[in-house]
């Protein structure tokens, strides 16, 4: 299973080419990094939201899919709470619930003060087919 | 303004640095655009979650902000529809509302089929700062 | 099949408690409308955001379960623009997507003055069952 | 204070006409309750979406309002995991985040096995207006 996850993630071309590292991953939950940098940051200076948002599915993908099954996202909502402070931010995702082919996961997105900066509330849809990496391109 | 408008864009690092292109802006309207590559996809071979909502969010910066005050993205919602084809994926922002210090967006995604493979909604914050991009860095 | 609709609509008994009527429906798109009462009004002397959501909630289930398939309200999203003018609200939803079993509906709520005050975006999921409400309770 | 929030809540009359009941507040945070009868159902015999969203928001209105300052609305996402078990619904709302004008609530819900069968999402917009309710209608 950890075989499975570790290529999952290594073929995550977005999360590696954005600069998000994964820290931990569990069944149902995980917690991934990204160190900021200049080409973050948008037209007034702040972290771009889709930065955030990256490391937010990000984490819910390692989480919800660490379960076995290909589970892909439907819906995703974002609250922005306040710009981040320091260069490091950490995404922590957490299942909330599941239940049949639907779960609920949450991810709370915290700067290097550790406050809560913004928060990704993620419904996936689970398929059938397992992970299966070997041999896959 | 509209010098102003292509400052805001330029500066926006991360937009560049994903590779989204802006091809249209006027008050409360635009459309924004990105060609598919290898480092766009994810662990199961899919455009990431996060460069759908990035060129979203990008369109509808580019739109809120181009009504002369700086906007921030307050929350933002996004559902996943189908997987995209082709390789150029579209996203057309527009003002749904504007009222005191509040608005909100509309950002349809579409492919190349011009299928509409995701809607994001976003809710701004309008600060009363004019947008000054000259001479800062 | 409208015959069914029309059970299934009549047995909402939520939203005819609330003093919602269903003013059109055809598959995938649904008008529903409610006149404001003071037992519609929340602590500070607005309509309730409950009002508003229930209204649209019944507009895109009237909308999505038209199509002949039960389809269950998995994520919902609303943005409230403005306080409503006059007394009668009404709420347009409208499918956006339909593929497997997911489905997108946007619902436009409009007050007298036809402005827009709230935009519900709705995630559903279809099961296999039909809609069949003869002889059932 | 107290006297203010209990006039706020006694003054929320789609709350009560729905049935909900506020158990406890205190700044930042609210439990509120309901007691499901037939006339909450829809037509597929299930909890109405907007009943559970009533509940919800109402928790996030008590939460929120306790601060002193009215806070409205703007944003709300709700996703729905299950069907409730019983006939006790409770909702348990807590700031996760205010700064300066904006705040943001999370709800959860929970059905009288205590299993969470949605969670609630809510974004706040503080106003300057202190709450004052003697005398007013």
């Amino acid at each position: 299973m950890y075989k499975d996850m570790a290529g999952f993630l290594e073929n995550d071309r977005f999360a590696a080419y954005v600069g998000i590292k994964l820290l931990k991953v569990e069944p149902g939950y995980a917690v991934a990094q990204i160190e900021i940098n200049d080409h973050h940051l948008n037209g007034v200076n702040i972290v771009q939201g889709g930065v955030l948002f990256t490391l937010a599915d990000f984490a819910f993908a390692a989480a919800s899919n660490s379960k076995g099954s290909v589970t892909l996202g439907v819906n995703a909502n974002i609250s922005f709470f306040k710009s981040p402070k320091g260069k490091l931010l950490t995404a922590e995702a957490r299942e909330i619930s599941s239940y049949k082919k639907l779960c609920g996961y949450s991810v709370d997105i915290f700067d290097e003060d550790r406050d809560l900066i913004a928060r990704f509330s993620g419904t996936g849809y689970i398929k059938r087919e397992k992970l299966e990496f070997d041999g896959e391109k």
